[in-house]
């Protein structure tokens, strides 16, 4: 038998080769031949560690949340509208790091639209990270950022909405959305809010 | 060998199923399998039509197209703004058809990211949407219902980026963006632009 740290060791191993696969080819290329292919190893031992797909989509949501949260994140500047700022170009597609992620999210939302479990993890995912955003928007407010009068829960959806957007038709057109024009439509869009 | 007349019923039987199995499972769930037991077929038939799964596919984003292009829109009440404001309302999933359709094409990305064709026509696709909104952004920079000085490009953009934001938002929830908490926040977002 293996000792525990070689286990956790190809553990490892595999979450990575999980990851790799997932930043090229989404969830909808997951597979455990796949992952295989991309240890060099059998499809054999992945059905170890993977009785079903559902295990490997399950394994490969845990790496993707792992990889989002886990990801060097910019400082804010200020409170409000500053802080809510840095938290959308943080999600951009400004870093092949970030580039990769969202690709990967992106692929998620087939695989999570045709699956009751996916489809309501992803309705978490939406609300933590619409929870993240709430923080700045309400400090807008209490600022005089944004119009006292504004409802703070419409504001958050259309900057995940505008966000998420902006992310698919920058993964598709890299060369029209290059890091300053993305940078650049943010830094607008959060100026029109403070007209909202 | 069947006349003309029945060879034509049969494709048009193929294209329905191929779009039952779109709006129901995705580009994901596509397979010639799929389409088969949708029609109570063989998937022996279905190779006479498709001899590939990237001829399946390509046929799929036919199909999808025709839908798109021949959904009922609404009519403008206006010129600049108010056009713009139906645009997005004619896509966003206010309907069971729009909801079906954006299903579709949001489970597209993750195939067109991950094979360059499909992921060529993405990007045509977004250039002809773009290009549907930019001339009611145009008309409202004549009307001084924008400033000036803005891009239109960056608006239509924004529009855009918004736009597919709340779609995918919507999908996931809906009980929480019934049609009318998405027609305000389409509301919304187009008086902010008058401010941008």
């Amino acid at each position: 038998m293996p000792a525990r740290g070689d286990h956790e060791a190809r553990r490892r191993d595999v979450s990575e080769a999980v990851w790799r696969v997932l930043a090229a080819q989404g969830f909808g290329g997951l597979t455990l031949r796949a992952v295989a292919t991309e240890m060099g190893a059998s499809t054999g031992l992945l059905t170890h560690y993977f009785p079903s797909k559902q295990a490997l989509v399950r394994h490969a949501l845990e790496v993707a949340h792992a990889h989002t949260a886990n990801r060097v994140r910019r400082k804010a500047s200020g409170k409000g509208l500053p802080a809510l700022r840095e938290a959308l170009l943080d999600v951009v597609p400004l870093t092949p790091e970030a580039t990769a992620a969202n690709r990967v999210w992106v692929s998620f939302w087939d695989a999570a639209l045709g699956d009751e479990e996916l489809g309501a993890a992803e309705i978490k995912r939406y609300e933590r990270w619409r929870g993240m955003l709430r923080p700045h928007v309400d400090d807008a407010i209490k600022l005089g950022q944004l119009p006292s009068d504004v409802d703070p829960d419409d504001i958050v959806v259309t900057a995940a909405a505008f966000t998420h957007g902006l992310v698919v038709q920058a993964l598709f057109d890299p060369a029209r959305f290059p890091p300053a024009r993305q940078t650049t439509l943010v830094d607008n869009f959060i100026s029109s809010l403070s007209h909202h």
